[in-house]
């Protein structure tokens, strides 16, 4: 599992790159490089918007040019919204997660270069890639904020490498209800209902039955829910008795 | 393709509500509600950080609780990075987009929850919504920034609705060569390695031939690649001989 290096180039707000490396952690990536960062490096402010995420900031390694960047890389992707004229292959963010993991698996390390905020990467930079990345956007907007593009391109490689399921499960806090129970449940609602003439008419009953059980049954109830429901209703029932009771 | 709404819960800062509206507009979804901005609506601020995504903040809707927010939806998604203890079904950014797709189709409109920075959606929020989202992300780290959290629902939902192809592709300036033109390049280029010897000791000749076009073919050369290899080629052939006719 060895996540890609993330390159930014010619950064120039130093609240941006802390964002890229707070992006970059959510997903498992280390490895930050700056190229010629505008304003210099360390820069305050990037630490803040980093929310924690300063091993990276720190671990970050600066580099004059891009080439210098890149050499001892054995694979570049370069993020662009635009096509260059240059006829490389472009990927999506999720297939070059996967160029990226298959390189991994033979040992060669990859990175991606990331351009300023407001021009983007040059045609140079580009020039030294072996693919492009560019991310389905809506046509209508297609400006991206750069830790939103690093925030992509590790989502999708952490989708990959995890397996990409929600991290966290609904906790059972009762064991499913047995057959047993439901259908006793369904029997004393029933003839609860059935007191009250809820079921009516008559030969509508069966179908009237049948629905009323259904709604049930999409609940996949817990037996803690059947114990639930029917003290609800136990509830109504004794509540209804009680007043006619007093009315008597 | 009815996008989902995008419900902001007591958000709570303006910045952060503008780089929502910026991350919608990236992936088509147009509809925002703002319940209870911590700071009041409009507020300075939101307008600059949405770089140009200011028809969302002016078509954003504002109410006072999560429950009228929700009113008049057919399902509602609440994201969070803990379990609840409320038995909803989780689910990821990926299966949350097909899931809000499936109603669509249907007719029905889903919104998603999104909590206040500092804190995430209360458990009353939770407690409205037919199931959870949750972000695979590094256990390490796994604290999203408000705006990426909403970027990356809306990313999956846009992956899914215009089929996730990256919006650029290579343009060929040129087309593919013809096996004819490929060959005749390989047979000018051998014959001018063999006039100076290049494929030696003689009996390697064969298979060093053989390796020496299969790099090319790697390559899915165009027309205009094999010409501006055969003119680097006969620039190489006609300098060496140019010097060596000056040396002679």
């Amino acid at each position: 599992m060895t996540p890609p290096v993330v390159i930014l180039v010619r950064p120039q707000l130093a609240e941006n790159i802390g964002m890229c490396a707070r992006a970059m952690m959510n997903f498992g990536l280390v490895e930050m490089r700056l190229v010629a960062p505008r304003d210099g490096w360390p820069k305050k402010g990037a630490r803040q918007a980093s929310s924690g995420a300063a091993s990276v900031l720190d671990n970050a390694k600066l580099f004059e040019t891009t080439r210098d960047a890149v050499a001892d890389l054995h694979y570049v992707l370069a993020t662009t919204a635009r096509e260059r004229g240059q006829m490389k292959p472009v990927f999506a963010a999720d297939e070059a997660a996967a160029k990226v993991q298959d390189l991994a698996q033979g040992g060669s390390r990859a990175g991606i270069l990331f351009g300023p905020e407001r021009m983007g990467l040059s045609n140079d930079d580009v020039a030294l890639a072996d693919a492009i990345v560019s991310f389905p956007v809506s046509p209508a907007f297609t400006s991206i904020n750069l830790a939103q593009a690093v925030l992509l391109v590790g989502y999708e490689w952490w989708k990959l490498v995890s397996g990409g399921k929600a991290p966290i499960a609904p906790t059972r806090s009762s064991p499913p209800a047995t057959r047993e129970h439901m259908l006793a449940f369904f029997d004393y609602v029933e003839k609860e209902l059935d007191a009250v003439s809820f079921f009516y008419p008559p030969e509508k009953r069966d179908i009237m039955m049948r629905n009323f059980r259904n709604i049930w049954h999409r609940l996949e109830m817990t037996e803690q829910d059947v114990q639930t429901m029917r003290g609800a209703v136990a509830s109504l029932v004794g509540g209804r008795q009680g007043t006619r009771t007093r009315r008597d």
